[in-house]
């Protein structure tokens, strides 16, 4: 927390501690892959965060713990979450990690096939499956909560030429606020920028970024998941007690 | 699937598949509890549900398959869930299957200590915990939203002489409709019914029902009950298709 | 109310009683629609509306208090309202009165370019505006919230050849649930099925029915507008009581 | 805004523009509340978001156009509500002029009986009518929702010594978000703290504030009110287009 006196009123600022976790799978073994993020898209995508001024970490599956060590994630305010092929591979004993770190107050950003990931389906208590398809078509974002301050600086739609189809019904929970719906030059619809409460964490999943796309070099998309940082990052009340309650009030 | 014609008017009767589950061990260990209830809570309520004209069945934990066998499940319409000590007890399996058939549009309603069973946390994604105090205090259920159907001839206020109190912060993703607000005796207030949706599946939790107060003898209770049987019996939509998808126009 | 004994059960059947008001003026100035809708919109919906068992009946905008008078709202369940060119033309008495019946329990559907009928923007608080195109463009209606009743019976979505566009951002309150997402031709994507609760009633915005377009005679359609009656028919809770209330407990 | 740079990196301070509404009537009529509020509610608020570093100013309704110009209500970021006695007497064309300013981002906070007011009503599209006793009763405002940054620095929940009574039903749109539910002495409960969105706007009621009381006196409160216009104030997406589009994909 850094304070600042301008003539008789202070300002706090507060700094956020990002930390972009990347399977890093795709780009070692898929040359095309390779060719777009050269050192992996949580280097890309930790590059665009740069500008905005928050302190930046990666961390990645192969690291010991994958990356997630108990500091690492104590000093996290939001986690930036890109996973697809070793889902299944992700220890339980981390996930229960960044699960009670979620709940008690970390920000979690779930980025594309991040949907099938053991955390994200284990925060919604759904499938978190859809329909999907890679035919190089035209995607378009459209703000349906403009009063959201992920929507900061975005233009009504943002559109991108080639992404991966993610097509309805997604199998999650009706999100606590809708904030992008996408077209698909396919034909399908999708629910792609969704914002959760849970207990104190605040949690966004959105839909771009696949890996064969430069997803991550578009600079609107970087500002969403920015935007998005700086809202999980937003303060929380109260830790919750739980368990035998004295009472308030006297009871006759 | 009854039929009637009146008339040139033909209206449907759909029957109502009830499967009442309680763990039904308080009953058998603790005299208080089986003077209260004494054929179990599971008999109490499916007499309340008697003259709604439910085809109701009962399920306890110590039948093979905690009397939840996929032939049962398979012809429940909803099942209502009375669980507290032996929460951990129930096979992980029988939890699965009766997970998948809420997704699959079941209907379950979940009373009182069910709060904490492995079903009901497993579709929150949370851990459901709360407060709570055993001290035969008096309760008022406050309906906040009178457009919803299981509120149907319920007075604007349920008043229980003697109940265990629950309080915030109730560890549940907000509800998707909040339809009762408590107020208890010693000072707290808790969302005490609370309606889900999960993928073609209805859920309503519902606090009421201690096992030391004649709760399920209350026609009101009862009747809140027998709407929410209603309500989750109520017609669904289809089953999505997942995964791969063919486009449905042209892609250039 | 109709009950029927069927050995020891005795089931209850509620008949529904359904008012369409259409504005009726498109129908008897522009051939084309004529064409489409000889006797006028309202009364392709309730043929289409027949072998639902619903007591139908029609107003519109010409006849006497637009055919909404005391005692035909008071024998309304569900108000079905398709307006257009005249929304401003519609007395403020009327639509106080339709108000008021709303809060207290009745159902309404709004149609298509009913989106601006002044009984819809004063229940929604906002100004209910949209993008919109007439270009014989094709849309989809894609279900996203598949347990709501709503969708019993509709595949995963409907298509529409023609259609005009209705696109985000849409000027309405998030809906209570959002039920259909609509993909156009031409790139928009729209809330198209809408849910709300007010008070004791049920509200559902459903955007297809341009006049110069049949869709009033396609059968998914109609079957959604059918289940929209049943959902906003179905039972309300309490009416409250407002003002100076006495405590309930004592007061030191 | 003001721009900071610490080292390689730059923050932005935004300036929040608060103005307190108050119809200021009961503080220069009746003795008791002159008592509490020597110079009126408005001031006392005002003395306490002191510190949190607002650029604040004040208006009330015996000022022309009660205080609320187009140059105040444009230069105003959140606006803050408190009115009684004459909500029917505040012109039309200011109540149109604020829910304008509020639909395009301007921040509302709305205290205890402005509940009433026209703009409230508006927005909100129901006639938030509600129950109320004034009965020198504790009252306690339990946190539901810990994610919301408004809880910030809050207990599990604010207990007031005397307040009035404000019980359900309450009847307003169900929250897009529900903060706060307070439990009175005399048995009823309250949905006290209430999130909406309109458009670009964020609305917030906040029940507390009977003029007999010194509630605005209480830090807590106070915090509640500081933390409700930083959120208000936060930023918003997209200024949305309406009406004909052309279209953004070829229509064959």
């Amino acid at each position: 927390m850094i304070k600042i006196t301008i003539g008789s009123k202070t300002f706090e600022i507060k700094e956020i501690n990002v930390t972009i976790w990347n399977e890093f799978i795709h780009e070692q073994t898929d040359p095309k892959v390779a060719s777009i993020y050269p050192e992996g898209m949580h280097m890309t995508i930790a590059e665009g965060l740069e500008p905005y001024g928050f302190n930046i970490r990666t961390a990645t599956f192969n690291e010991p713990e994958h990356g997630l060590t108990e500091n690492v994630l104590n000093e996290t305010d939001v986690l930036i979450w890109w996973g697809h092929l070793v889902h299944d591979q992700v220890d339980d004993q981390i996930v229960e990690r960044v699960y009670e770190r979620v709940l008690n107050g970390m920000g979690l950003i779930v980025l594309h096939s991040g949907h099938f990931s053991k955390i994200f389906k284990k925060l919604m208590g759904t499938t978190c499956d859809l329909k999907w398809r890679e035919a190089d078509e035209r995607t378009r974002l459209w703000v349906v909560d403009p009063a959201h301050p992920i929507t900061n600086g975005i233009d009504e739609y943002i559109e991108l030429e080639e992404e991966e189809m993610y097509g309805e019904f997604f199998d999650v929970p009706a999100p606590d606020r809708l904030i992008f719906i996408s077209w698909f030059q396919g034909g399908e619809v999708f629910r792609s920028g969704c914002a959760y409460y849970r207990r104190l964490g605040k949690i966004f999943y959105f839909q771009p970024g696949h890996e064969t796309y430069p997803t991550y070099h578009n600079e609107e998309i970087i500002k969403v998941i920015a935007n998005a940082v700086k809202w999980a990052a937003s303060p929380h009340g109260p830790t919750p007690t739980f368990g035998y309650a004295e009472p308030l009030e006297e009871i006759d």
